[in-house]
């Protein structure tokens, strides 16, 4: 048994999706205490009225802000190589057809990815997966998708399969074999498909428990819509739910896609139109921006107030991948959610806790503080979470809890 | 003597100011080392030639990357109070007169400041300028202008001293009494003048040696250029070198009178026109550009390119203050210039080390690397300095020296 003592504010998230204008409308509690037991949470109310054993260790938040733990449910964590290059080029002015021309882009990580062992794209990883959760992150959605060939997206998988066991965040695996066409398939991408989505692969995935999600990147540089559609669909069969890249550089009816099939979430947004909002609406879909994504490219945001406006459950997530995210930080990320983005502090909370739970189907269970949930919680230094996130660049985490387990301390 | 082995990279920086496309164009050694003798760099070459005597001590690099320590050339360290609530006003689309009428705006830093014992004000800044060192930052321009009474404005000026024996970063003080007019002269802009200007108090500061620099608010709200002219004019003749905040918001001429006055440096610079550019380089005056001000308030950066352009020496900071920058990492704000300004990493460094010491006037002492100069000195993890502003939101540095001196190691 542990209780949190001393607690500032206690953002009382409730279990996702949360939609709309009630991502803004979340009760804080002040000077409260939590009680965990078995891993879940096990009672909340005033500081007063704690009553605690005496064999019951205590955790003093100090006067700080407890939230739930932390969610990035769109990342690329594991991945090989650098791409600074390409970062310096694109701030030159050059786009990006030529630096792929110049030999930038994907295919340099896919490189990379190939040439590395399962353990080398493992101790890659680690190192970031610590920092995330130095930055109170408990939870990672990780994708495939720089393999690209059918052992080097099992390797990839593997290699998160591995990362879960070794270190305290949760994983959530997402096999994104349809990121691209490679080069070994160029103009022949229905070929490729064919490779990555035969029933041998998808059933040993499934039987092996490898991903619980399927994504494509839709996309007019990728794969299109009738493709992607049947990258979810072929995915659906063995039971992995689909998400998708959508609308993210042009408008080519990703998000209406993703509508139809019943994604669990559509990601990135820059472009949705109407159509893709409503559909995203009937469908009951996460929509997950990525905000750290286009302020790393110096591109426009998607819309998240049109979005929160049109009662959509909004997501936010880093999308960290070396290509056009470098951002590893999910709190640098909600800070630009709120200066680019205009959404307020509490949204954005919801955003990367119960929304992004809802975005890997584990709403049930963590992205919310609630009696009988487990106890996935992040303990600022801030004494709200307003003032955490009005404070970036600058690391105010205090604690960071994992099933009631202290898995990081700031000192 | 001290010894740096295994540089991956030095970027040497040459003394400042650099102007315009020489920026972009900084030699880079790689495979080298720097021998720091009585806190200057005394020796650089290749690792092969390294002839280190015997009791002399070594830090190893591991390959990573050497800049001149950085420089934050414009900051308002000194301060009391949050105001997170006035960020989420602005985040909800509150003109700030509306949040200054509801009571937010400078006036609620004011109140806290005069609030405040100078004892009270260094233990606020203490960590501030531990975490501005933690983030490879060897030397802060911190300015006063939330006293807005004389006995205020120098027990911030007096607070500044007292940060500079408490810690290890060089601090450079500059008086910004003509920040704002403060309420109780209200109407009363030139008595509130006649009070920070008198010669008293102006011999004071100079007798002292509590500012080097005299700053002005010169703004549709704060200060109009004839004001702005008598402030630094006033203060010129106690030897304080003049600053402006010029073209922040309105475009009335602030930076033609910076060039006019001479002015050290004209900051910010979001709205100069073709008439402001040429009169600071007529004036050899420095551009400070301060991108994560821009950024926290959500509106457009300066144009940095047409100033680099026009072949204009500029420099980057973060202007840390409470209201409309909580960014005290100059590592993001140098990112934010990369991505959102189009600046490019060496740039950029060039506009944080060189640019920076010739806006603080001490160009020819720090902020360049070469034999004969002070050894403030900045190691990255990093194998080169676009690697490390390719990945924002992470701690990079790996040592911090500050006259030959290591005040920083990451472990």
């Amino acid at each position: 048994m542990l209780a949190i003592t001393n607690i500032g504010e206690l953002v009382l998230v409730p279990p996702g999706p949360v939609r709309g204008s009630s991502m803004g409308a979340i009760p804080c509690l002040e000077h409260v205490a939590v009680v965990i037991d078995n891993g879940l949470v096990a009672w909340i109310g005033a500081m007063n009225d704690l009553d605690a054993p005496a064999d019951c260790e205590i955790l003093d938040a100090f006067g700080g802000c407890v939230l739930p733990g932390l969610i990035d449910c769109h990342t690329h964590t594991v991945f090989a190589g650098a791409r600074e290059a390409e970062f310096v080029k694109r701030i030159e002015g050059k786009p990006y057809a030529q630096i792929a021309e110049e030999g930038g882009g994907i295919r340099v990580t896919v490189e990379a990815v190939r040439n590395a062992s399962c353990e080398e794209l493992v101790e890659l990883a680690l190192p970031r997966l610590q920092r995330m959760l130095e930055n109170g992150v408990t939870t990672v959605e990780i994708k495939s998708g720089y393999g690209l060939t059918v052992d080097d997206e099992f390797k990839m998988l593997r290699a998160i399969r591995k990362l879960a066991d070794l270190q305290p965040i949760e994983l959530a695996a997402t096999y994104l074999a349809a990121h691209t066409t490679p080069r070994e398939f160029a103009d022949r991408p229905d070929d490729y498909l064919d490779a990555i989505l035969s029933d041998t692969v998808l059933a040993r995935i499934r039987d092996e428990g490898l991903a619980e999600f399927c994504d494509v990147f839709c996309e007019r540089t990728a794969f299109d819509v009738e493709r992607s559609r049947r990258v979810l669909m072929a995915a659906a069969k063995f039971g992995l739910r689909g998400k998708l890249h959508a609308d993210q550089i042009t408008q080519i009816g990703a998000t209406g896609l993703a509508g139809e099939v019943g994604a669990i979430s559509a990601d990135h947004l820059e472009t949705i139109d109407q159509g893709g909002i409503d559909a995203l609406k009937q469908a009951g879909s996460i929509a997950v921006l990525l905000p750290a994504c286009s302020w790393f490219l110096g591109v426009e945001q998607a819309p998240a107030r049109q979005l929160i406006e049109a009662d959509l459950p909004v997501a936010v997530a880093t999308d960290y991948n070396p290509g056009s995210s470098m951002v590893e930080s999910l709190p640098l990320a909600m800070t630009i959610a709120c200066t680019q983005m205009r959404m307020t502090p509490t949204e954005v909370v919801v955003a990367t806790t119960a929304n992004a739970a809802a975005a890997i189907n584990r709403h049930d269970r963590i992205g919310a503080i609630k009696v009988g949930l487990q106890a996935d919680l992040t303990v600022l230094e801030a004494p709200n979470h307003a003032r955490w996130l009005y404070e970036p660049g600058r690391n105010g985490i205090r604690a960071t809890l994992k099933a009631g387990k202290l898995v990081h301390t700031s000192r």
